[in-house]
This record gives structure tokens, C-alpha cells and sequence, in this order.
């Protein structure tokens, strides 16, 4: 089971006390989550869903996952936000470092997550000549970002292949029963799965949304699926301690969290935290603002200012206790670079040196820390994760105060791009937006 | 060349007298950094870099380049910090995006850039039966990180090839005299290059560290350099607005700055900016926190907090006028999706109404915006950002008041790490830490 320590985060910034006061307000906003009673109930669908997803489902999708393992070379995961993150998070977490580079029976790619005409671009001249598939994650289906790389790649796909075979090698993943996507699955015969009405794009990794893209890439669902199942069935006890501390730390004017890895596979794991905890609790002008880094790669480039700059950050660091693969460093006669002290360690070891000197070197410099250990980088233990981080971002929202289930700032880039575009519907805004440029 | 405006910076948060009133501390901080009169100016080698190249020196690099790619599938580079990210970014922001997945006569990998045992032997495993060769970048041959990747890939290298051929297949990028791998380099014969002992990391792209793998990855230094020499002998406009702007926004609270791109292929530009800005100013319990999101990507991840979380925030965003490739959104008569009033305009009309909404709508929200502009991503306007962004910082430290060419903090960790490894010459150290641990 994962662990949480908030020992290195207490001392000269919050105490044991600060944390404590706090616990009974931590207990409250549990209980708000878990009885539905409070800001965006509408969205907590994801509470509940580990423990209840049948194994009907599971089948279903590693069926669909089977089948377009079989036929493509390329599966291409189309979706943007929490449409992507989970899914990317996961697949990169336990992937080989170099996986690009090596033969695989199939890989998974992402579009639709951004507007580049040179991602796309590069994207259709590598699947020209290949055999590839496409997994569409739209709840509406007209989100501008995945719409347009479904245009394209679909085009791509029906001109390769027929609109026939096409049809059997794209998997709509959408509202159960409206939306644009929905009508497009059913006019064309596409399989599809569900995206639960009461789940939001940031919380829906353990949905069809996630689920199918890591089934694609070969990974076991039913262990990601058991660990976070476990971590629903477990009492509260690390839900609440992370959630606690986060908020004594912010109230005392740590306003920055750097979620902290020493393994380069979490890297997009933290992608999926920062939208997580961003999206959900910045708002109302308040809200931690989530940051990340890989160390040690980042020692050399934002360890100078963690060290040393303003201190109004604190750390969270995911501890992972064991590699992989072993690695020994070997001895050197000549040992020029003066590393024979450590030869016959494994890799890890000095890691794990690393790891330790820097968190009491953070501690010392003013950061506090917040520290999860799991054993390994695994379905079950990144479940665990997952659902962990997932049950404390709802917490920590109804503890800061805001409804940790909406986003409606994100709407105001849009309805400006859509004035812009002059999209139907918006053309007073255009009137408006396009007199502002001129001045 | 580039553009910068800070139009958008000015309003509510700080007027265009707020910045004229640091303007003239500016102009001092120039002076300052170009007659080499303040703190650290035994480390500003990089202020009169580009333009003193020689021809002898690229055609050198382009030499050593030609031959690595004529032998190697792959070429790791091995290095971290600044030995590692300019590179990086120069490299990511010029190859395709799918560069990984599409054949290529040699690609550039990275390794020593962090301790992982299963990056190390991922790496290992795939270059086991592949022709490689290394770059080897250290300025004194003992760092940890890539003393450690040198010591495993050498070993790997002499064992496929034999000692002889494999000193043919490592270059080794260092101090002119001393150290441990300038000897190591001597004694086994590998080609080398120096490292400027004026420059340090994180200002050392336009030097061997970064130019020759950008050679081996095949583009073009030489515009590179031109580019960055083009800024050099500019007057110092750009730079001025650019470094005052910043301070006058610091000054008014807004801690933490963001680097925004709209093209995937800055991602790593924007991690050689956090070093770069990060590690010169992050000091003294003063510095602005840098950050960076890839848009539109992260409008559907930390969009919500930059619209509506604390207002501690200012955005710089790189736009690039014109994307490479021409992708048309088609038009189909469904038109379930809605898309028919963008198709037949190309993807990047589309990312730059995304853009500018975005700009106007952060703005609304009480984000300063700077805006940086660039024709394309190429070779030469690569150079002209790089440059410009190093003027800026050294001037930008100076107004800050801190010595922008140290990193005094970074020596933390890695003493405790030696403690806690018993590195020989830390006895004392190690007692003391084992003593803390204990309790």
C-alpha cells in the first residue's frame, strides 16, 4: 500500500498543531464528498467507480483493445485535458524509457490535445503508410482541438483504407446517449464506451477514457483498476493527511507545490496531478498553483531557486523503492572520475542517495516536504495513486472552500477563439473582440 | 528578427511608468554586464560569444558532426543542467515531432541527465546491437549523473567495438586543462572540444556543448550562431523592455512567470529558459518562480488556475507567425462536429485565433501578458531567442540585485549525497547526517 509522511513538513512553517486544527474541517469536507451534499455533487461519479466497474466492462474493453492491437501498428488516442492526461500518465509510467525507439506490436499516440498544424502534419505522414487506429474521446464531440484531428485523421484513415474497414478500426469514446460524437458513432457503426455523465475529464482516467488507451498498450487494467479499489475500500487516514497538510501549508503561505519525482517515467504522472489539482481548486482567486519537476535531471536547472529563491513553496515527493532492472556501476583502475567509491552499488542506490540528501537539504533551505512511497512503478501501486490523489483533491477543495468539480474558466479562451473564428452563434462577441483589436 | 512587446503587461498591475521608472537601474545593469564590472564576471565568457566564433571552430564541430553520423545509428549525449537543455531544446524545437517514430540517418539521445537505473538500462538494451558513439560533456569529469552514464555506456561501447575503435566514437566536451575528463580524454585518445572556463551551464549552448549535437542531429550551427550574433550586435532594446518589464512586475507582486508556446516543439526551449532564469535569479530568499505550459495543450490543465486562481502570475508567450506544413481543415457535409465555418482554413489560423483569444481572455483576467514574436521555429530565429534571453537575464539579475552567474544552492544536495554515500573527504559529514537520520 502507498504510504504519506508529512513529517518533514512540519516545523518552522506549520506544526503538528496547524495540521491537526484543520483535521476536523478535513473530516467535514470527507463527508460532504462522500454523502454528495456539497458544490458540483453533480460530478462525483468518480467516488464510487473502482469498486463498481463490473468485470463485464473490463472484458469489454480489453476485447476492443485486443482486436485493434491486432490490426494497427498505431493506435491514435484522440482527446484533450483529462481526455489525455490519465491515459498518457499511466502508458509513459510503465513503458520502457526508449519505448519510442524499440519495436512494439503497437503503439499508442496522442492527438487532438493541441492545435498544431505541424504536430498534425508530422503525425499523418507517419501514418500514411501504416496500419493505425483511432480511439476519439469527445463528451460533446465538438470541442474544437480533438474535432479538428478527427477530420483529419479519419479523412487519412477512410482514404487508406475504405470507409468500411475504417469504421472497424475507430472507437468513439462519448455521452451515453447525445452529443455530436454519439450521433457520428451510431450513423457510422463505430464500437463505443461510455464516459459517465457525473464524472469530469480530470477524473475520469479510470473510465473507458483511460482505460482503453492503456489496455491498447498492453498494460493490465484489472490491476490498475484493484489498486485504486483498494485505496476506496481503505479508510481515510492518507486522504485526509495530505489534504490537511496542503491546506495548512497554503494558509501559511506556501502558494506553490512542486510535486517531485526521481524516476523520468512520472513525468507525465505529474502532468496528470497538475491538471488535477490546478483545474480543480484554482478559482475564486485562490488555489495552490501546481508545478512539477524530475529530479535529478532538475537539480541542474530549478534546484538553485528551490534551494534558495522565495520561499513560498513546499515539495510533495513520490519515492519509488525499487527499480526495475539491476544496473551495476562498474569498477575503473584508473577510476579518473573518482566514482569507485560507489562501484559494485546499483544505479538505484545512488538515487535513492540523492533522493534522501536533497529532501533534508530542502527541509534545511526552507521547503517543506510531504513524502509518498510506493514499492514499485506498477498498475496496482499507480491505482493507488491515482484514486489517492483523486478522493484528496476533493477534499482539499471543499477545505479551501471552492466547488472542485467545475472549470468555468476555461470557457473564456474559447468563447474568444470562437469570436474570432466568427463561429456561428457568436457574432455580437465577434462584433465586440474584433473592435478591442483594432483600438 | 524577433519582436517583443509588452503592450499587454501594462495596465492595473504596473503602467508603462512604472517600467520607465527601472528603466535607467536597466540601462546600469547593462553597463554593468558589458564592461564585466559586476558580481560573477568571471562567468560572462558567453556576452561576446557568438559574434567571436570562428569559421575554423563550426567547421571543426561540423567535422566531428559529419563523422559521427557517417559511424552512429545513435549518438548519447551525455550531460546535464546546461549541458544537457540547450541541445535539448534547440534539437526538440527543429526535429519533427515524430522524430522518435520515423527512420533518420543518426539520432541524438540523452543520458547522465539523472539516475535512473531503468533509464540506464533501457538505454543500454537499446543500444546493445545499434552503431553509437557518445559525447561526453563535463566540465570537470566528476559529476555524478554523468560520471555515472560515462562509466556504463563506455564499458558498453568498448565492449561491442574494442577500446580502439570505440575512442573514435566518443568526443569529449570539456575544460581546456584540467580535470578528470580532460585526462581521461588525453590518455585514450578521444577528440575533444573545450568548454570556455568563462561560461557557465546554463549559457553555453552557443558553444561546443551545444552545437555539436546539434550538428549531429543534422542542422545547421552555423545559422545558429548567426542568429545569436545578430542580437549581439543589435542595441540592446529588446533586451531592456524585456528585463525591466519583469523586475516591474516582480516588484508588484506577480512571483511567478509564465513561459507560454502554442507549438509542442518549444516544450524544451521553455525547460532551457527555467534553467536559465531559474538558476540566475532563484537566490538570496528572492527570484522569479519559472514555469512553462505548452497551450493549447494546457489551457485544458493549469488554464483554469492562470484565468482564475491567485492573481501572482505574468505569462510571456512565444508566438511563431507561420507553422512549416500546410494541413487543411476539410469540410464535410455531416458537419455533426460543427467545424464547417473553419473548414478550408489551414490548423494554424486556427491555433492563432486560440492564441490571441487566449492573450485577450488572461489579460481580462488580470494576467500581464509579454509577448515575444518569431517568424518561424528555424535555425536563426533559434539563435536570436536563445541570445536575447541570456542578455536578458544577465541584465535582469543585475536588477534584481544578485549575482545572476552563481548557483551557490546546487552544492546542497549533492553534499548530503556524498555524506550519505561515504564518499571519501565527507566522513565528517557523513557521521553528522547518519546522527539526524537516526532519530
Amino acid at each position: 500500500m502507498i504510504k504519506i509522511s508529512n513529517k518533514a513538513a512540519l516545523g518552522s512553517v506549520i506544526s503538528a498543531e496547524d495540521v491537526a486544527r484543520i483535521m476536523p474541517q478535513a473530516c467535514k469536507a470527507l463527508e460532504t464528498l462522500e454523502q454528495g451534499t456539497g458544490a458540483g455533487n453533480d460530478f462525483i461519479g468518480w467516488v464510487n467507480l473502482p469498486g463498481s466497474i463490473t468485470q463485464d466492462t473490463l472484458s469489454q474493453i480489453e476485447e476492443v483493445a485486443s482486436s485493434l492491437r491486432e490490426t494497427c501498428e498505431y493506435v491514435v488516442t484522440i482527446g484533450i485535458g483529462g481526455s489525455y492526461l490519465g491515459a498518457k500518465a499511466v502508458i509513459e509510467a510503465l513503458s520502457d524509457n526508449f519505448a519510442a525507439y524499440k519495436p512494439a506490436k503497437t503503439k499508442v499516440l496522442f492527438a487532438g490535445n493541441n492545435i498544431g498544424e505541424d504536430y498534425l502534419s508530422d503525425l499523418m505522414n507517419l501514418l500514411r503508410d501504416r496500419r493505425f487506429g483511432i480511439i476519439v474521446i469527445s463528451k460533446s464531440g465538438t470541442t474544437t482541438e480533438p474535432a479538428i484531428a478527427f477530420r483529419l485523421l479519419k479523412e487519412l484513415l477512410e482514404q487508406q483504407v475504405g470507409k468500411k474497414v475504417a469504421a472497424q478500426r475507430i472507437v468513439a469514446i462519448t455521452d451515453e446517449h447525445k452529443g455530436a460524437l454519439r450521433n457520428l458513432a451510431t450513423e457510422e457503426g463505430y464500437k463505443t464506451f461510455v464516459i459517465p455523465s457525473n464524472v469530469g475529464g480530470r477524473f475520469s482516467v479510470l473510465t473507458p477514457v483511460g482505460l482503453l488507451p492503456i489496455a491498447v498498450a498492453g498494460f493490465d487494467i484489472r490491476k490498475l483498476v484493484a489498486g485504486a479499489t483498494e485505496i476506496e475500500k481503505a479508510d481515510n487516514q492518507l486522504v485526509l493527511l495530505y489534504a490537511a497538510t496542503r491546506n495548512a501549508l497554503y494558509r501559511a503561505g506556501k502558494k506553490t507545490e512542486i510535486l517531485v519525482n526521481y524516476n523520468p517515467k512520472l513525468h507525465y504522472f505529474a502532468e496528470w496531478w497538475k491538471q488535477l489539482y490546478g483545474e480543480s481548486e484554482g478559482k475564486e482567486n485562490k488555489g495552490i498553483f501546481t508545478a512539477s519537476v524530475d529530479f535529478t535531471t532538475d537539480l541542474h536547472s530549478m534546484g538553485q531557486w528551490i534551494q534558495e529563491g522565495e520561499r513560498t513553496i513546499f515539495e510533495t515527493v513520490i519515492s519509488v523503492e525499487k527499480a526495475d532492472n539491476e544496473v551495476i556501476i562498474p569498477f575503473d583502475d584508473a577510476n579518473l572520475d573518482a566514482l569507485n567509491y560507489i562501484a559494485g552499488k546499483r544505479v538505484d542506490e545512488v538515487n535513492k542517495m540523492a533522493e534522501l540528501g536533497t529532501r533534508i537539504a530542502h527541509q534545511d533551505g526552507g521547503v517543506p516536504n510531504l513524502l509518498i512511497q510506493i514499492p514499485e512503478i506498477s498498475e496496482k501501486y499507480l491505482g493507488q495513486l491515482i484514486y489517492f490523489f483523486e478522493k484528496a483533491c476533493g477534499v482539499s477543495g471543499y477545505i479551501l472552500g471552492v466547488n472542485p468539480f467545475n472549470q468555468p474558466g476555461v470557457e473564456a479562451y474559447k468563447k474568444n477563439m470562437f469570436a474570432l473564428l466568427k463561429k456561428p452563434g457568436y457574432e455580437a462577441e465577434s462584433q465586440a473582440i474584433l473592435a478591442r483589436i483594432d483600438k
